[in-house]
Formats: C-alpha cells, structure tokens, sequence
C-alpha cells in the first residue's frame, strides 16, 4: 500500500519510519522551509530514529496528495483547521486521512475530526490512531498498543488491516468522541501531573488518575459518548507517558512551572485545558481537576492553594 | 476517642501514629516476640517513622481488646482467618473492626471482610480502609486520598468522621466488594508492572492500566459489584504506589524475577494471584493478564514468551 505522512515532526517522522517499516511505500511532506524536513533531506535521521533512504521527501504538497489515497497527517493540533481548507482546495476526492494527534480547538472547543470535516467536507473518510508509545520504544522494537477509531466501522477496521504489526497491536475504537476527548485531555492531566511532581507530591499522582478519568468520564458521557471510553487506551493507557515519563512535554511543562525554570514553548495541554472549560460550561459539567490547572497556567492563581484545595474537597462518594 | 490497633508492622504502625497525630488514643498490640514491637519499645521508631511516647505499646490481646471499642488490624492477610479466631474467644461484643489490609483468602477465593464475619460471627461490625499513599509521605505531611468501605454505610460514614484530617481525605465506598477483589487484585498488576520493567518494556504500563483495570472490571461485574469501583482510589488510585514507585515490594518482586536477583520473602500479589484464578474458574472470567502472571510466578513459564503473547493477542473492541 502507498502511505503519504504529512507533517515531519517527531510524531509524523515516526509515523513515515512505521508505515515504512511494516512494507508500505512511504512519501513523507514537510513545509517549505521545514528544519525538520532539511535536516531529514541531508542526514535521513533525526534525533529519535533514522529513515530509510528508500521513504520519499518532498515539500511539495500536491505532490503528497497524489502519491497515495491513505494519507496519515501529524501537525499542530491549532492548525489543523487552515491546513486541511489548503488540502481541500487541492481536492480530496478518493482519499482517506487519518489523524495522528492530539487536541481541540481552541475557541469552539471542537475535536479534531469534526475540525477536519468541516475544513475538508462530510463526505471525506476521516479516523484517528492514538494511544500509548514513545517513539524511542518503537525504534528500539518495543511493540505497545494503540487505538484507532472512526466514526465509520468499515473504515477503523480497514486502517486496523492496514497497520497492525508485531510491534503495534491495534484496537477498534468504537467511540469515536470518547476516544478523541480523551487523548486531547490526558495532556491536561499531565500537566497537573508535572504540577505534583515539581511539588514533591508525585504520591498524589495515584488519587490523580483515579480523580482525572472520573471528571473526563463526566463529561464524555454528558456529551453522548461511553463512559467507558477514557479507562481505554486512548486516555488511561497513555498516562504512563504522560504523567510518568521523565520525557512527557505536558508534564515537564507542569513541572518547570512550579519550580520555575523557564520552559521554551507552552505544552499541548495549555490550549486543551483551555477549550475544555468552554466544554465544562456548555455541558454543565464539574471538571475540578482540569479547571485547577486552569486558574494556575491561565489565571496564574497559586500552585499549591489550587492543588491542596483539589484534594482537600469535601468528603463524598467515590462515584460522584 | 480510643483506638487499638493490631500489628505493629509498617502499616500498623503508621495506622498508630496517624490515629495519635489526628487526637485519639491510642493503643498498638504486637505479637509477644514481635520484633517490631521490641524495637519501638526501646526506640519508638522504626525506618518509617517516630511515634510519640503517649502511644501505648503491648503484648497483651486482652488489653488491646479491651482498650477501645474501635479496633484497626493490619496483619498479614493469610493469617487473618485464625487471628480473628482467637479475638473472638475472648469475646468481641460492642466492638467495631477496621481492616487495613489488602488480600483474598487462598484456597477459598474469599474477601477479607467474608474472612472476618465468619471467624467473628455475623454480628460484629468491619470495614475495610484502603487506597494509595506511602507511610514515609504521609508522616512527612504529603496528603492523600483514601478509602473506606463496609457493607452498611452508617459504618463508613461514622468511621470517615472518626479518622478524616487534613492529611487523609477519605472517599465514601459504595461497593464492598468490588473495593475488596480491586484493593487485592492491584498487587498482581503490580507484578506485571515489575515484570515489564526488568525486561525495559516500562512503556508497556499504560497498556497494562488500561487492560489490567478492564479484566478486573469485569470480574467484579460478574460477581455482583459495581464495573466502575476498580477505576476508584482502592485499585486504579493505588497504581502510583504499585506500578510506578521503587519501593513497592509486588513491582519489586516481578523485576527482580525477571532480572535474577534473589527476593528475600514472596509478595502478597503472589498469593492473591492463585485466589484470582480461582475465582476466575468460578465466575468463567477471562483474566488474561492475571493469568500471565500466575503461569509466570507459580507454573514458570517463560516471562518473556508470556509477556509479549499478552500485549500480542488478535485484534479486538477495547470493551471487550
């Protein structure tokens, strides 16, 4: 099968050596302009892997689309929505994307695939693939599971067929809004995380996960999906890198902001926690956990107020 | 008000020192010979903590009995059975027991609460206190969340008031039983976690949250408890301490199976284990990563083989 990438970050650059890896012919697209895609052009590596000579570098975007009906796209969750109109004026008849990342948008606080449909049309095949794994692990042979899900069953078990491999075993995700809340707020939790961690409390970290499904689960239920969803892989199972990885971007981020180092780039989970309180508000939903972190990164309220507050609620049911 | 607590080990001990720390009095029994015992009478302290002289120390059961009408165990969970025996020969009229302990009875599959009704007699009021924290946290003034449960909620509710502090924000648990089989079942999770870690596949913990809570689930599901209890405080909530710290003996004890260092004494996860796959049989739940685990520690199969054939199995729903 022929598997365009779209996007040359750590993320894309992985998901090019994987499909490469498993026996599809790869074309990988980067920005003009793109370090990534120069620095991959001159060496064939970057800091986490390296690329076969044989996987295809372009910068040319109509390029990319024409090589191949599956096309994998890795960037910037915030730019999803311009990136996806450029592909549409291109034409995307026969195509099926899937999205490898995390977010929502700020501002409407919609999830990815519905940015991408609204950018790309109702009537283009559209399915995400997340869940656990660091690039690092992948490369080394260490095999993990992921989801992928689709609003589509056909189409989540197509992609299954497509991408299983010893080193990935996948799940069908059978709800497509579950798993995608899910992976945009885990970034969420793993700046709450890091928070613990730069007070010295990482023993919190247990009452965290129990505490940050519930909220989630919440809320995916109140906006029609299962709440079963976010103890799956999407969420849950990526809390060992994201709240435990010394390497998590979200947790470090957390982290750096109580001890106060000064950190080069805001973490995903800044923009997340951000339309996931305008999620609370329209679903009536109590999120204390993600609403702590937002009075600390947003509202630059007191760390450790916030967070002993949180844990210091008053006493009720677990279920609640 | 007055509390006895029985077994003078870490957790007994801590359970004497919070009980003092939060203003009740407070009485610790030891075995006779205990030595334990021996050293907080000399010292009164042990590696994890000091306690404070006003906490009386004996040797006498009768005295112990007789000191309070509210009585917290915490005794290896195997000896629960013939322990409770011998208390209620001397006669158990008026009192309310606490059990601050994690297990299932082997041999019968049985809850430690099931243990105690029918060593004490039906009538004699028990709850358990369970979920995350480290003794050297908690005296270090780092707060957490627990758990405490029993099948009549005036009990909990009574006991939450007894023993709530800014240290310890206890939860109420709706579901005995399923805080019971999780709180047990959590230290087979951390063997598996153990197990992962000595191979280099810690990357594999998220997968194994997600897939670990869900066989769980379900079999507390079939046993008449509440699917959603294990995602609480008493399993999910403790997987900070069990999973993921180096001083947790279950993880410990999986690694170092794996990596071939010596264990001095078998972790209590290698006992709840064979009480699991009993009732495994018996409910006819599938427990694929509890069974891992048991082929691994009691019937020496290859880990490695093992491991990878649980991560590896064929592509399926997540809810399944």
């Amino acid at each position: 099968m022929k598997v365009t990438v779209l996007g040359c970050g750590r993320w894309g650059t992985f998901h090019a050596w994987y499909a490469d890896h498993i026996g599809h012919d790869v074309l990988l697209w980067g920005r003009k302009g793109s370090k990534h895609l120069q620095e991959l052009k001159e060496t064939h590596k970057n800091e986490y892997l390296e690329l076969p000579e044989r996987v295809a570098l372009t910068d040319d975007i109509e390029a990319a689309l024409a090589f191949a009906d599956t096309i994998v796209i890795s960037i910037s969750s915030q730019q999803l929505r311009s990136f996806v109109g450029e592909l549409a004026a291109l034409g995307l008849a026969g195509k099926r994307f899937v999205l490898c990342m995390k977010g929502l948008e700020i501002g409407t606080g919609k999830r990815l695939t519905t940015v991408f449909r609204e950018a790309a049309g109702e009537n283009i095949p559209v399915a995400v693939w997340v869940g656990p794994g660091h690039v690092q692990d992948f490369t080394r042979g260490i095999p993990n599971c992921m989801v992928i899900a689709a609003a589509d069953m056909q189409l989540t078990k197509e992609l299954v067929e497509a991408f299983s491999s010893p080193l990935i075993r996948f799940y069908y995700g059978e709800d497509l809004l579950g798993t995608e809340i899910g992976a945009a707020a885990k970034n969420v939790v793993g700046l709450a995380a890091g928070m613990l961690d730069g007070f010295g409390y990482g023993s919190l970290k247990g009452a965290l996960m129990a505490r940050g499904t519930r909220e989630l689960s919440r809320l995916i239920e109140k906006m029609g999906g299962d709440k079963m969803t976010v103890y799956g892989l999407s969420h849950l199972g990526d809390y060992e890198a994201t709240l435990f990885s010394p390497h998590s971007n979200n947790r470090r981020f957390g982290e750096d902001l109580i001890t106060g180092k000064p950190f080069a780039k805001l973490a995903e989970g800044v923009y997340t926690v951000e339309a996931l309180m305008d999620l609370a508000r329209e679903y009536r939903v109590e999120l204390p956990i993600c609403e702590t972190v937002y009075e600390i990164v947003h509202n630059h309220q007191d760390p450790k107020d916030q967070l002993t507050q949180l844990f210091m609620r008053s006493t009720k049911s677990e279920l609640a």
